[in-house]
């Protein structure tokens, strides 16, 4: 499997300036370990360091480092690299030929009463519950449950081990024991939302569960039931967001955070890793709380301390009163 | 799909109030989305303002606010408004006709030397292994594990995805290297279990794991070998219980929280979102452990200081005994 | 099914004392719970008061507890109990004979392209993706899915659920929308690797994610792309490793903690439960980082002075000043 550049930059635009459009690209590796029939990318300035000893047949650099690129040799000069190098990784995969097939594995179980768009793949044995819609060019991988009524939108990509539509965990307590709520709503997901290994996203009590287009789900993500997640907002693995919550359009929520239920963050809010979300936040920005590592005698003492700290304020408190009163 | 309100009460009791048997009800529906078709409840005293502006046909209300119910139309008086509800969800499927039918799909793989309960429903793409024992109206949903000489009760519900009985994590270390402990337990789970999406439950070492009867387990919980958890308390998604652990009745642990091994929970725990349970608890109450979040420049500074924590408590103590002395 | 104590000395070494060589052992017991026709071990000193007590037919113990054991009664006297213990699981469950059976189960979907060792198991419903390669004696237990391009090495055993080598999570995010970069690197998995139930390793970027050899991975555990993960690591249930990160050698990471990405961790680094690693560690020993839990009254009492940390810190230095001034 190989590409020339000119096949590269007829497909994505960008300059080829010092290769000729014939160099063939067998393919596309990290700038230090890219060899002579590789083409790399630099869009960190980060790695800055790196381009001259890049033994590359080719960097996909931005307009800024034109000239040191060209320095060392063949270059595509594209105003956001990065975004080039992801646009270069589909059309990769477009010229292997190895796409998901359109139709449905012989393996999979999906309900006569099931929607699935024909121009959508779902993967060996996958279950496709009655009422389930499936749009186009819709991949579920393998493994992959999408429950009773639950609908998912175009050129999504479900990961294995996805569960969608499982039961929301709901239930009265009544003398000590648990009555189950039947969990009457559904899954909505839009258009162009990826849902990474072992997510699951649960049915809404009576209302749906809402994903919007272009979200993107990493692995092992939970989502309780009548959650709604705006547009374009990502998730990395392990995060997860309990019952009710409405996340806005543009997030970002970092590894492992979580968010408690029946909050409202507003768009544009960035979690950082570990967080726990216990309010609801109305302003764009970043926020944070996680406890700080240290070797682990060090915690020891800190976090000793840690559970008398607001006796420590008292004293502080009452040393300023002595010394006001002295 | 609908039922009328004298269906209703002659089903679940509770008294119905200006309005009549025969009126239809179409969905069930919060009440301040419900329109001329739904029923709604109210049990939740935060919600009693949206009460009146209420286009609900009925409202299933708690004897205190009947008055105010019937102000604004058709009510049923319950005496615990929300656990009628949930038995209400419940008459809702049954009238459906949608429950899980009995038996085993086709495309599962039941061991011949599994017992299944002819009433029990094994889904799509489920695995039942030899000496596993599944009870009485119990339903597995699609791709569930149920591992080697594993048992679950009656009327158990175990969504998509479910492990029970993977081995349990258990190595002892010999030059560097880990020897494989053979788990040789198994799992047992008592009747009225319900078991979230992705939910690990693993085997014992040498003894079982113990899941009590009516416990609630949400989805991607991770349960090790050994533990034992006791009726009627519910986990929320994420949370974790660490080997030989045994956590008491009646007990919630909040989503992703996490319990470390060899501990005891005593009854009416209730451990908060995010905690790290790392010492036995003997009285009953709520337990709290989470770093509160910030925007994240007010955590820089307080993540910060609380790096050299013990040293501040220090400098306060070398302020008392200078006040002191002076 | 039992063992004789002759058969479980002639095949795991050891020197059996006050007790016969044909003496029946028909299971494995923990020693407070050992009956006469069982075998315990005692390795941990703190379980020692158990011992004069246990009704076990015979215990395994080290040298230093061999005059006590015998005081009681038979013993296996050994240099390493706990070792000892492991090999003999191991041995019991080769004695009834029900290892995983060489060969791919019929409900298995395994490409035409991917190569099985004969000797590897694959179990039911598992997933053999096109390219992929499983090594000799390894087992895929039931719904384990190993994508394209993947391999696994010999003796490992994947629990199910399982998802090796879904994409990783990558991006490149142009206008506020996120535009997928295809990930074109495998995972690539050493000898006698175990990973536990819905764990999940994502394919790398360009390059491949490493798993070496003697790794153990417990439960519901997320590897991203291109981390590397050196012999014999072993990581708790519910930890998490972000993207291009690289754990030494012989490293633990305790359970539900979290390592941010593009980090380094030497060799013999060990993290302690839900700590979670934000920057490089390059000496070995143990790290931490948890809220200590506390009942909820005084965990608010801290967390809120928390919130104000370091204006304590600014208030004590002012008292500083004053004293100094004074």
């Amino acid at each position: 499997m190989s590409l020339q550049l000119g096949q590269i930059i007829d497909a994505l635009g960008g300059s080829l300036e010092g290769a000729g459009r014939d160099t063939e690209i067998r393919r596309i590796a990290p700038l230090d370990s890219a060899g002579s029939g590789d083409l790399a990318f630099l869009s960190n300035p980060r790695y800055q360091s790196q381009l001259a000893a890049s033994r590359a047949a080719c960097v996909i650099v931005g307009p800024g480092m034109r000239a040191a690129a060209l320095a060392r040799g063949g270059c595509i000069v594209a105003d956001d690299p990065y975004a080039y190098f992801a646009r270069l990784t589909q059309l990769w995969v477009r010229a292997q030929g190895q796409g998901a097939p359109a139709g449905v594995h012989p393996s999979a179980v999906v309900d006569a009463q099931a929607q699935v768009h024909p121009t959508a793949c779902i993967g060996p044995l996958c279950v496709v519950e009655r009422g389930a819609v499936i749009g186009a060019h819709t991949v579920l991988k393998s493994r992959v449950t999408v429950g009773e009524r639950c609908s998912v939108g175009a050129r999504c990509i479900l990961h294995p081990g996805v569960v969608i539509g499982a039961d929301g965990f709901g239930f009265a307590r009544q003398q000590g024991e648990w009555i189950k709520i039947e969990q009457l709503g559904a899954v909505r997901i839009g258009d162009d939302v990826e849902i990474g290994a072992n997510t699951c996203i649960d049915r809404g009590a009576l209302e749906d569960t809402v994903i919007e287009d272009g979200v993107k789900l990493d692995n092992l993500i939970q989502i309780a039931h009548n959650v709604h997640i705006g547009r374009h907002t990502a998730m990395a693995g392990c995060s997860a967001v309990a019952g009710s919550t409405r996340i806005g359009a543009h997030c970002t929520i970092a590894g492992a955070a979580s968010i408690v239920g029946h909050l409202q963050l507003a768009d544009n809010v960035h979690i950082s890793t570990n967080t726990v979300v216990t309010h609801s936040i109305t302003k764009p920005g970043q926020y944070t709380g996680v406890f700080p590592m240290d070797d682990n005698a060090k915690w020891e003492k800190n976090a000793a301390t840690l559970r008398q700290l607001y006796k420590l304020r008292e004293r502080i408190k009452a040393l300023e009163q002595t010394l006001k009163d002295g």
